[in-house]
C-alpha cells in the first residue's frame, strides 16, 4: 500500500512530517510512503529511507492561501501534486496538515467526487466523556447543504465508524434543536424523512447539541455551516475553560499546592478533550482516502493519521461507499459527471 | 411601574417565583408585581403583600405542552394572563420562568410585535472569560431567518445592550465560520452586506463561533437555528468539562486534598459559567419586555430577572427599538400588520 505524504503542510512542517512517517514505516511494514516537499529540508529530518520516497517540488500551498485559487494556481505544490499521484494510481491514498480549504479543494478537483455523492464531506472524530468518540459530518466541506447531501453523509460516515472505528451498526443521528421528529429548519425536517426512510444504515433521529459529549451517537450528521459552528463552539468553551482552571489553580500558594497533587489528572482530562488521538478529519466522498491532520500536528500525530489512512485503504472504506451509495439515492438528486 | 410575573412556569414554582418578588419589591420601592397563578399556593410563600397583587387562576401551561397550540387552547393560562396584563395596559412588562416556546408564542400573539420588526427574537446574556459577559440573539425564537431580520436583530440588541447593560457603542458582530467578508453562506453574506451599510448601531464585522467567550464583541447576531445549536454546545461542554473534572477531583485520596483546597475556587468557577446573573433572556422585537427566566431560577434568579425588566422599562428599551426601527429598513422587507 502507497500513501502519499504532503510534507510541506501544518505548522510543524516539514520536520515532524517526516518523523511521523519515520515512525509509520518503521511499525507498518506493509506501507510505503511518498513523501512531497522540499528534499534539502527532508533529508534534515529523514533517518532511514525504507520504504521513503522523496518527490521534490518548491511548490507548496500556504495556510493563508485563497484555497480554490491556490489549488488552480500552484500545479507543483507538495499537497496538489500528492493528490495528483493518488488521481494517477501511484498512491492509494492522501495526508496532508496544511490549509484545509486548499486539500477540500485538490480532492474533489484533482482526485475528483464519487459517482453518486453529491457533495464531499470533511469529517473529524470527537471526543466523549467515554472516551469513546463519534464522528461528524460536514465540518465546512460546504457552506449550503440540501436534504439528500445530509442523507448521503449519514451514509459514508456509517461505513466510515463500523470499518475503520470498527462499531457494529453505528448509531447515525441528526443534528437539530430539539430530539422530536417535528423539530427544525427546513433542511432538517426534510433529512430527517430522508434518513428515516432509508434501510442503508441505523439511523436513530434526532439529537440536539447539548448532548454532543454524551455519547449518545456515532455518527452526527449536520449541514457545514451548522458543523462549523458547533465545532469551534465546543473548542472555544474548551479552551475558555482550561484557561478559566488554570487561572484559578495559579491563585495563591494554597492553589498551587493543590494544582501540583492534581497536575496528573487534569493532564489527562485536558487529552481526553484533545480529539488528535482520535486522527485527522476525513474527506469523504472523493475516490480514494484523502485526510486533512491537525495543522498542530506533531510527529505522533502524523502518525496516527498515517495509521488511520492505512485502516481505510485496508478495509475498503472508498469502495464501500461506492457500492452502497445506490441505497441512498432520492429522486430529484442532483447528477453527477 | 407595574410587572406581571406568571407564578406557575418553572421547576421551582410557585416557591421560588413568589419569594423572589418579595425580595424584589423589598429592594425597589417603584415597582408593583401582578402575580398570576393559583393564590392558595402563592400564599403558602407570600409573607408580605405589598405591592403584590395575585390575580388568581388554575390554568397554567406545563413545560412539555406543544407552544402554540396551549397558548391557544388555554387561554386563562397564568403565562398568557400575565400577557394580557400587558396587552391591556395594566402592566409594564411580563416575566415566565415556564415554557420557552409557549412564552414566545404569548408575546407574540397575545402582546403583539412591534412594527417594522419582522420576526422577534430571544435573547439571553451569555459569559465571557472576562465576566463582561455578551448579548446573543435569535436564540431559537425562528428556525428561519432572512438577511433583513439579522440586520433588525443588531438594532435591538444594540439598543438593549446599551441601555441596560449600560455599554456605550456596543460592538455588534455577526456570527460566522470565517472572519472574513467573503465567507459564510448566503445568509451571513447577505447579512453582512446590509449590517456593513447602516448605521443606526457598530457593526464590526464577522466573529467565529470559538472566540465567543472571549470578550470580541458586545452583542452577537445569528438566526435562531445556529444560536440554539451554539448556545447548546457551550453548554453541553461546559457541563461535559465538568462533571470530568468532578470524576478528576474524587479520583483517591490525594486529589480529594486537593480538591477541598480548591473548592472555593471551582465554585467560583462554575459561577462564572452559570449566566443566570446576567438575567433571563429578552424577547425582543414585541410591544413590551417579555423576558424568560430560566426554568431552574432559585429566588434568586427571579429577583435578577424583575431588576433587568424594570431597568428595560425604565430606559425604554421597547421605545427606543420602535423610534429607530426605521433606520435599518431594507427595500423588500415584509410589511407588517
Amino acid at each position: 500500500m502507497k500513501i502519499a505524504v504532503d510534507a510541506m503542510g501544518g505548522d510543524h512542517a516539514p520536520k515532524e512530517i517526516v518523523l511521523g512517517v519515520m515512525k509509520a514505516v518503521a511499525q507498518y511494514k506493509d506501507i510505503e510512503i511518498l513523501l512531497f516537499g522540499d528534499e534539502t529540508k527532508i533529508n534534515e529530518h529523514l533517518t532511514d529511507k525504507t520504504r521513503v520516497k522523496i518527490i521534490h517540488t518548491d511548490e507548496k500551498i500556504e495556510s493563508d492561501d485563497e484555497p480554490v485559487r491556490a489549488v488552480k494556481r500552484k500545479k507543483k505544490a507538495s499537497m496538489v501534486l500528492a493528490a495528483q499521484a493518488v488521481k494517477d494510481g501511484e498512491a492509494d491514498a492522501c495526508i496532508s496538515a496544511g490549509n484545509t480549504g486548499a486539500l477540500m479543494s485538490t480532492g474533489l478537483f484533482v482526485i475528483g467526487r464519487i459517482k453518486g455523492i453529491d457533495r464531499p464531506a470533511l469529517a473529524p472524530t470527537l471526543p466523549t466523556v467515554t472516551g469513546k468518540g463519534f464522528v461528524m459530518l460536514d465540518l465546512g466541506a460546504n457552506a449550503e447543504a440540501k436534504p439528500e447531501h445530509l442523507l448521503q453523509f449519514g451514509l459514508m460516515g456509517s461505513v466510515y465508524a463500523e470499518k475503520v472505528r470498527k462499531i457494529e451498526r453505528p448509531r447515525v443521528a441528526l443534528l437539530n434543536i430539539g430530539t422530536e421528529e417535528t423539530k427544525g429548519n427546513e433542511l432538517t425536517k426534510k433529512s430527517f424523512e430522508l434518513m428515516k426512510n432509508q434501510d442503508a444504515y441505523e439511523f436513530i433521529g434526532n439529537i440536539e447539541a447539548r448532548d454532543l459529549l454524551m455519547d449518545v451517537a456515532d455518527v452526527v450528521v449536520t449541514d457545514g455551516f451548522t458543523g462549523n459552528m458547533v465545532l469551534k463552539s465546543i473548542e472555544g468553551t474548551g479552551a475558555a475553560f482550561l484557561s478559566m482552571l488554570k487561572m484559578s489553580l495559579l491563585n495563591g500558594f494554597k492553589n498551587k499546592v493543590a494544582a501540583s497533587f492534581l497536575k496528573k489528572d487534569l493532564m489527562e482530562l485536558k487529552a481526553k478533550m484533545d480529539y488528535s488521538e482520535y486522527g485527522g478529519a476525513c474527506l469523504f466522498g472523493v475516490q480514494a482516502p484523502v485526510v486533512k491532520a491537525h495543522g498542530s500536528s506533531n510527529a505522533n500525530g502524523i502518525f496516527t493519521t498515517i495509521r488511520q489512512v492505512r485502516e481505510m485503504v485496508e478495509k475498503q472504506v472508498v469502495e464501500t461507499i461506492k457500492s452502497e451509495v445506490d441505497k441512498v439515492k432520492v429522486g430529484g438528486t442532483e447528477t453527477n459527471d
